[in-house]
């Protein structure tokens, strides 16, 4: 890792994706330069955060004539590794792991999907995205003979544990975890990015209460 | 809101849909009671932070003993608003919708599913968890009949700035918005829970290539 990336703390990492996306379309609106304070107002910050953030990766340019919309874009798109290849399986094949394969784009983070498994001997042979779905009994031959190193979880959490720990011992060096098995507790070593819809829509509940409460008072 | 809902930080308010999930599991397998440092284990904090986050909503009782768990998920339970019932419409009806539709557990957190719109034509009539889909053109009529409080949005982001406006006229007070569509930034006063698929897709890249990096020190 080089200094500049390791000066850089969870949460300015966090905000990379955010500001990625948005220089995604600024790119595609044709737009060559974008000031802090531009940026800011369209992403609900302070020009100042901003600043303070890509002074963590060497500040990006000249602030006063604002940044490169491409350069800046492609920076922060090398730090995030986007182009790095990572060879990727997709467990579950039920509605959430088909909306997934079907809405993301996967190809332009570099990720491959290389197989698609499930436990439902209804799904096998089926071809999703011109990819035909296996049974998780033959993960430990493709996994040996295709070498991924992401694993995309869409099954439920008793499904997951066993998986889990099949799928380190197979190589796996990273999960996009939609089940509900805390395996950053289990496995601190591994890249885990976990997608609690229920902890989010209770946030959403929680929410709620508070305007509720606030029309009250 | 009461005096102790008001001490809670964002921080500690994320971390409660947690702490239910847990509970959750906990009391179908039949446990009475939990320690804050069991919990804290199974959760991968510590139990200082356990009962710092609890402190903040008066404690949850004796410490000494443990917490019982179904009155600890009952009181978490109603801090979330989970009871507080929620006229829900699901706004796009593609695979991302569906598959929500059919994977979330909407009624145990006070959410009623009471209409389903696409734009899509094709898709009007159809009959999805026993609710027809309705054109979005629908929308007007169906929100002053039905006055849903709460909206969720799988459209691109492009379709998502209109339907915002719309919404908000037609007296919609949240969110769950898992288009890029940034509601927030432009509607402060609303409930929003954002769920962008593509930043998480872009934090495990990021760890991804630390993993990496690591690897080559």
């Amino acid at each position: 890792m080089s200094s500049a990336q390791s000066k850089a703390s969870l949460p300015v990492i966090k905000r990379l994706p955010k500001y990625y996306r948005y220089l995604t379309s600024l790119q595609a609106e044709g737009r060559d330069k974008i000031s802090s304070s531009e940026l800011a107002r369209m992403m609900g910050t302070t020009a100042s955060q901003v600043r303070q953030d890509f002074n963590c990766f060497g500040g990006f340019g000249q602030q006063g004539y604002g940044y490169n919309v491409t350069a800046l874009r492609e920076e922060i798109g090398k730090i995030l590794g986007l182009s790095l290849p990572k060879k990727t399986i997709l467990i579950g094949a039920g509605n959430l792991g088909r909306a997934i394969l079907a809405h993301m784009e996967f190809a332009e983070k570099g990720f491959t999907i290389a197989g698609i498994f499930d436990r439902d001997e209804n799904f096998v042979g089926e071809i999703l995205e011109g990819i035909p779905i296996q049974h998780t009994d033959a993960l430990e031959q493709f996994c040996q003979k295709e070498k991924p190193s992401v694993a995309i979880l869409c099954v439920p959490k008793m499904a997951s544990q066993d998986l889990v720990r099949r799928l380190m011992g197979l190589g796996i060096k990273g999960f996009w975890n939609f089940s509900h098995y805390d395996i950053g507790v289990y496995y601190p070593d591994v890249a885990v990015e976990n997608v609690h819809l229920g902890d989010s829509l209770m946030t959403l509940c929680y929410e709620m209460q508070a305007l509720e409460n606030k029309k009250g008072e």
